[in-house]
C-alpha cells in the first residue's frame, strides 16, 4: 500500500464580499493523517461545484452552518478508498462523500455510500444521479406537481438541476420552457426536448418569454430570481406554484437593490392569483422520495428520456475561477472539478 | 301581500383613488322589478362589509371581476323572502344571500340558502359562521396546518377572521399571538383566550412581538400586510406557513412604495428558510370544506370555545363610512350593517 504523503486543500481565507475573489481562497498543503477504528481514507476522483457554496462562504445564518475561516470548503465529492478500517469497506472501491474541495480525506464509514462504478459513470452521481438531479426532481415533483398540459419555466436550464426539472416536467405530460443563457445553450435545450427555449441575454427576452407561454406559467422551478423572475411573475397563472431551489443572479449581492419595494406588489399578485411560493433543500425529501428518484431517474437515463450533460475541469486549484464561472453563467452542464 | 314600492341601493359612482371618497358611491332609489319564475324577492335584513369589496371597487383583475360603474356594490346579506315563485320557499323564509348595498333585490332561488333562524341569531350567517369565520378555519388548517406547540400569530385579531384564527389555533394545541389596535381590542383578545395580545399602534411593537414569540413563529395568518408583515417576517421559523388572506393595510395603495426593493432579501429569506407563501381565497375550499366548518364552529360556538363579537351599524346609508372605518381599524368586531 502506498501512502500519499500530503493533501493538498483549498480552504477559505477570507468571507467574500461580492463575487468571491482569488485572495477569499488558500491552497495548502498538510500531512494526511492515518485513519482510526472505523474509518476511511480516502482519494477524491471527482469535486462537484455547486451554487449553494456560496451561501456557506458567508457568515450569515442560512439553511447549514457557514464554512469557518480556515476550514476546508464543503462539497460532495466521488472518492476511491485508499486505506479501510472498517469491514464494509475495501481500498479500491468508489463512493459518494462529502469531503469538500481536497485532494485526501480522512472519513467515518457510515458517511459515505458505496457506488457501482458499471452501473454508471462514476461522476454522474455528482449530478444527474445525485443531488442536483434530485433537487430538481423532488422540486418539480413535491412543490411544483406539474399536470398534463401545463406550462412549466426552468431557468439555468442548461445546468444539472435545470435540465432534471424541463425534461421531468416533460414525462410528466406539461409543457417545458428552458432559459439558458446565449445561443449554443438555447439550442441545446431545443435539442433535448424542450417546447421553447429562450434566451435570456436577449433584450426582448421578457417579450420572448410571454410569446412562448400563450397560456401563462403554471410552474416556475426559481433557481435564478433578477431579472428572469421579474419577467416570470406577470406571466403566473392563478394557482401557480414557485419552488424556490436557488437565487443565483444574488448569491453575490452586497446590499438590497434601490426602490420601489416591490414586496407589498408581490404580496398582493400572492393574494388576488392564490399563488404557492415555497422555499426548499433538497434533504427535507431525501427520506420519503430519494429512493423513488434513483429508481426513476436510471430508467428515464437508459430509455433514452433524460439527456445530461457534464462540464468538467481538470484541477483542484481551478476549482474558484470555475465556481465563480458558474455563478455567471460562464459553464456549460453539470460543473465537476477531476481532483485526480 | 305588501309590495315594496322601491329599492334603495347604493351603486359605484367612480373608482376610487385611494380611500374611497363619499362621491365614489351614489345612493339611488328604483323601481323593485317582480320575480320571474324561480326567483325571489327579497328584503335585506343584514349587509356584511368586507375587506375584499375594496378590491372589486377597483378595475384591475383580481380574483373576482370589479364591480361595474353604475353597478351595486356586492356583499354577502341575510334577506327575508317577500314573495316567492319557487316552490322550495315562502314568505317569511329567511335566506343567505349575496344581494349586495340595497334594500330590496331579485335573485334566482338556487343562489341562496335558506337558513334556520332559531340555530343562531341570523346575522352570525353573515361572520363567524359565515364566510369569514369559513376563511379563518380553511386558511389557518388547510394551509398554516398549525401544530400543538407551535406559535400562530395573527393581526387583525378582533376582526370576524382573525379571532377565528386565533381561537381555532387554541382549539388545536397552538399558542396564539393577536395584533389589534388599542388597548381595547388588546384587552378583549386576552379575555378570549389568546396567549398574548400586542397593539400594533405601540412605538416598540416589534420589540414586544418578538418577545412574545420567544420560539419564533410558525404560522403567520397575513391580512393586513404593512408595518406587522415587516414585524413578523424576521421572526419566522424554519418551514414556516404563511396563508395570504388579505392585504388590509394596502388595499388603498396607489402606487408602489420606495425602496430599497425588499423583493431579493424576501426570496431569499423563503429559500433560507423554506417558506411557504401561499395566497387564498376562501372559495378554493368550500367544496372541501365548509360542511366540515358548521359543524366544527357550530359546536365550538356552544361549548364555548369560540367567542365572537360583531359590530353592528345602522343604516344601509352608512355604508360607505363604516366601510372606510373598516380598512383603517376603527371597527371592533364583525362589521354589519343592519338595512331593514
Amino acid at each position: 500500500m502506498t501512502m500519499p504523503a500530503e493533501n493538498t486543500r483549498i480552504v477559505l481565507a477570507s468571507r467574500p464580499v461580492g463575487e468571491p475573489r482569488p485572495s477569499d481562497f488558500r491552497l495548502e498543503t498538510v500531512p494526511v493523517p492515518a485513519p482510526g477504528d472505523g474509518q476511511l481514507l480516502l482519494k477524491t476522483l471527482y469535486l462537484s461545484l455547486d451554487p449553494y457554496m456560496r451561501g456557506r462562504m458567508s457568515a450569515a445564518k442560512s439553511y447549514a452552518d457557514p464554512v469557518e475561516l480556515g476550514d476546508v470548503m464543503v462539497g460532495g465529492t466521488v472518492c476511491e478508498v485508499i486505506e479501510s478500517r472498517d469491514p464494509a469497506f475495501h481500498a479500491g472501491d468508489v463512493v459518494l462523500s462529502f469531503s469538500g474541495w481536497q485532494t485526501h480525506s480522512v472519513i467515518d464509514a457510515h458517511h459515505v455510500r458505496k457506488l457501482d462504478p458499471h452501473a454508471a459513470p462514476v461522476q454522474s452521481w455528482l449530478g444527474v444521479l445525485g443531488m442536483p438531479g434530485f433537487t430538481g426532481y423532488a422540486g418539480l415533483l413535491r412543490i411544483g406537481d406539474p399536470k398534463p398540459g401545463e406550462t412549466v419555466v426552468v431557468a439555468a436550464a442548461t445546468g444539472p438541476v435545470g435540465s432534471a426539472v424541463g425534461q421531468i416536467a416533460k414525462i410528466k405530460g406539461a409543457r417545458a420552457v428552458g432559459i439558458g443563457g446565449g445561443p449554443e445553450k438555447v439550442a441545446y435545450l431545443r435539442e433535448i426536448g424542450f417546447d421553447a427555449a429562450i434566451d435570456h441575454r436577449a433584450p426582448d427576452f421578457a417579450d420572448q418569454l410571454a410569446a412562448a407561454c400563450p397560456d401563462g406559467i403554471d410552474v416556475y422551478f426559481e433557481n435564478v430570481g433578477g431579472a428572469v423572475w421579474a419577467a416570470v411573475f406577470p406571466l403566473l397563472n392563478d394557482f401557480a406554484r414557485v419552488p424556490v431551489c436557488g437565487l443565483v443572479s444574488h448569491y453575490n449581492d452586497t446590499a438590497a437593490p434601490a426602490g420601489p419595494d416591490r414586496l407589498p406588489g408581490f404580496m398582493s399578485d400572492v393574494l388576488k392569483k392564490s399563488l404557492t411560493i415555497r422555499g426548499f433543500i433538497q434533504s427535507e425529501f431525501v427520506k420519503s422520495d430519494f429512493k423513488h428518484f434513483v429508481g426513476d431517474m436510471s430508467g428515464w437515463i437508459h430509455a433514452g428520456r433524460i439527456a445530461h450533460r457534464e462540464d468538467i475541469v481538470e484541477g483542484l486549484e481551478n476549482a474558484p475561477a470555475a465556481f465563480n464561472g458558474m455563478l455567471a453563467g460562464r459553464n456549460f452542464g453539470k460543473l465537476i472539478i477531476k481532483v485526480a
